[in-house]
């Protein structure tokens, strides 16, 4: 089996977590830990190395793997208390600010603001063959409309692959889109209208608030943390509250504090809004990319009633610039159909025709794998990075898959000033007070971990230098 | 000149339309007219044979071209008379029927009702040239998001042939869409909220209204014909009355009508909406499909104010399965980049780049030319089909552009019947109820003559057969 070696660094990990290794511990030499486990010395061997580029083992010369010192873990109440005060839902009012970042930051050299993974890390080539095949269609297919719901073959791939999630859909239960981020636009369009309330996580994903901000739609901020995701009880109080007509959440390798909601949680969420007949967007853009032999299970694989709407897309695995996505809408498919057919007939034919052909050529998993264990080496690096370049009582998250960290710096710290300071030099990340539209997270700030190399190393430790030096 | 012949060409139409050449009359020679305009012989004859392909002048062997009989033209004051009547704006409410109908058209043999032109007559090689350009980049760029407004490249090409259109931009006042669907999508998603109200024409692309309805705006029907467009008299006594948001119109080769308004009317329009600032959305995706040597000028030439918000696409000129397409928005231009940048990041890279390349290269006018001819000829025999199939009494435009035609039944037909009657065949067009919210045209219908081959042609004398033995 392919993924075995992840399920050992899984284990290994495991007891790194529960305390039977400790930090400076030299773990069991591979040829032990083969024969306990019943699988080959590669395998093993494997594992370490993934763990090694992870930055939890060290590797020393002549001597085996050792557990290395972490960076201090985010403590997991994190967020909650803090979010948990003045929680009214609000009008969304922090894109006047954020308009202006954005778009200063686009030329920017070291850019660690846009969640995307090194062009170098994707099948670049073989893309490029799937189009030439999509192009040399007799039909001229490619120039002609996809309309929605999209390309069929496109569509059986992706029920296909979401059988990993745990879930099992047909392919006319999928719907093509211009990036999940057309899939979220749409399903926020076609579920609420103006002063309608949304709920979302606290900290959250920068865009879903400046989407509510500019349809118009109040957010009703809930805490949320790395180990637990949305608090559920939180969740629950405030929809007693508040008319509350959709919830937006990040199960899988949350953005930004990289955290995966637990199943039975995930399975309390899906049957919580059912209850109530209320839906839940869940954003699974990261959910291929966990470090882990397996991805976590969707929280859409929970669900029976269809009142999940699942959204995702091939931006942060294959090619953002494709703007391919889909969702997976549940009872919503007509509303979401009807949405995508009206606002742009369907999405361009020639990207979808590629990503269709490049994943029944079936060298998909093949580059996950890869793509996976390249950011897990990134993230650990970049962890690292922060943990030495910033100030002390810095704490940075370490996911467990996607590509983005969350740092937490000292209480009383201004992520924003620190912004304004780096951006004239090329260097761009994503403030804190964004993730929030209370005014929350001001001393905290997201880097992208999906780009490594001396340029993004020099950004990280410039950007500590500053702070350490208290520029804020 | 290269476009010389079609100036002739007009000037011949000219005299038809004038009367000073009448049905039947022998056209001068074409050395006669040759001396008589100081053009080639050439020329002449290209002419000549520009208005035998738009059925207007035939040729008879050994003798020369003669006035055709042609089928009665619309009068002028059609539409406007009834449209009149229950002006109010309303919500509108005709997706649900029509919602069935283009779900059950797309596998259509003979699809009449989707306004694309074949194929065949689009520069197919050229564009996979262009697109393999686009890919063999070496930044891997075509991977990578195309930001909001847009491949800088493709925005230059577009400013650059504005200035056919008359409109002098530059390539930062253009923003790049997924056609002009989603471009005037995200207009009246930043301009109106639920519950305003937005001005249409009467008869309207069917689209504005559906997309009215899911976003929950009203819609205005102002009376419009071909030979002067939407009735301004009645636009202006209309904004006295109803608190209008937006306009929305297409002045060029207007859907379904065909009919250009005349330039006066357009600088009366622009600045009959500047001087109440309501914003003009002007869609001129059929501008450049003019029969004739010159393109006529948008409306947004005479915008001064950028009150005008212009959306044109590549759809119906290159490919409408790439999603190319674009917003001059004038004033309104942060609004419709933010609403842009939020609802998908950018529209997909690759074609983009595939068409910045392709215009790049410099073969697009004489693709145009090639393509209007074609067109040209396809709307003139599909007009004399339908002068010949349909029964006694039926009218049907003769557009000097586009490649929709607009037939209208004798009243009390049921063009909607006749349309459930020819589906289970396999032949689909637009029944003239949904280019109305309020129950009119229903005797009236639209035919794509974008196509045209044996399966259209008995796709035609079919519909045409079955309403003349009173099929409704």
């Amino acid at each position: 089996m392919e993924t075995l070696y992840a399920e050992v660094a899984d284990k290994v990990l495991g007891m790194i977590e529960k305390g039977a290794l400790k930090e400076g511990d030299r773990v069991p030499s591979i040829r032990s830990l083969s024969g306990q486990l019943a699988v080959s010395v590669n395998t093993v061997k494997e594992a370490y190395l993934l763990l090694e580029a992870q930055r939890f083992l060290e590797a020393r010369p002549q001597s085996g793997f050792y557990v290395r010192r972490k960076a201090p873990p985010l403590p997991t109440e994190n967020a909650s208390e803090r979010a948990y005060l003045g929680m009214d839902p609000k009008e969304v009012s922090l894109c006047r600010i954020y308009g202006e970042i954005s778009r200063t930051e686009k030329g920017s050299g070291a850019c660690l603001s846009v969640a995307i993974p090194d062009p170098s890390l994707m099948p670049v080539k073989a893309l490029e063959r799937s189009f030439r095949e999509a192009l040399a269609d007799e039909n001229h297919d490619a120039i002609n409309y996809a309309f929605s719901p999209g390309h069929e073959g496109l569509r059986r791939e992706i029920a296909r692959q979401s059988i990993e999630a745990g879930i099992n859909a047909s392919p006319e239960e999928v719907i093509i889109t211009s990036g999940a981020s057309e899939a979220l636009t749409l399903t926020i369009m076609a579920l609420c209208g103006r002063g309608d309330t949304v709920a979302v996580e606290s900290p959250t994903y920068f865009n879903f608030l400046q989407l509510l901000e500019s349809l118009g739609v109040k957010a009703l901020e809930i805490p949320s943390n790395p180990t637990d995701g949305m608090n559920l009880e939180v969740l629950s109080w405030a929809l007693d509250k508040y008319p509350v007509k959709a919830v937006i959440c990040i199960p899988n390798f949350n953005n930004p504090l990289g955290g995966v909601m637990p199943d039975a949680r995930k399975s309390e969420l899906v049957g919580l809004l059912e209850s109530r007949g209320i839906p839940l967007v869940e954003d699974d853009v990261y959910g291929e990319l966990a470090y882990a032999a397996q991805r976590p299970r969707a929280a859409k694989s929970w669900d029976l009633s269809g009142n999940v709407i699942l959204v995702s897309s091939f931006s942060k695995t294959l090619a953002c610039g494709f703007r391919v996505g889909w969702a997976l809408p549940g009872k919503y498919y007509r509303q979401l159909d009807k949405m995508k057919s009206l606002s742009s007939v369907g999405s361009a034919t020639p990207t979808q025709m590629a990503i269709s052909a490049y994943l029944a050529a079936g060298g998909y998993p093949r580059h996950l794998r890869r793509l996976r264990q390249a950011l897990a080496e990134q993230a650990g690096l970049m962890a690292e990075e922060v943990a030495l370049a910033f100030p002390e009582g810095t704490r940075v998250s370490r996911p467990k898959g996607g590509f983005v960290l969350w740092v937490e710096l000292p209480e009383g710290f201004d992520s924003f000033e620190l912004y304004k300071r780096v951006l004239p030099e090329g260097i761009a990340f994503s403030p804190g007070a964004v993730f929030s539209n209370s005014g929350k997270y001001s001393n905290c700030l997201r880097l992208n971990a999906g780009q490594w190399n001396g340029q993004v190393l020099r950004a990280v430790r410039r950007i500590g230098g500053l702070a350490r030096n208290g520029a804020n």
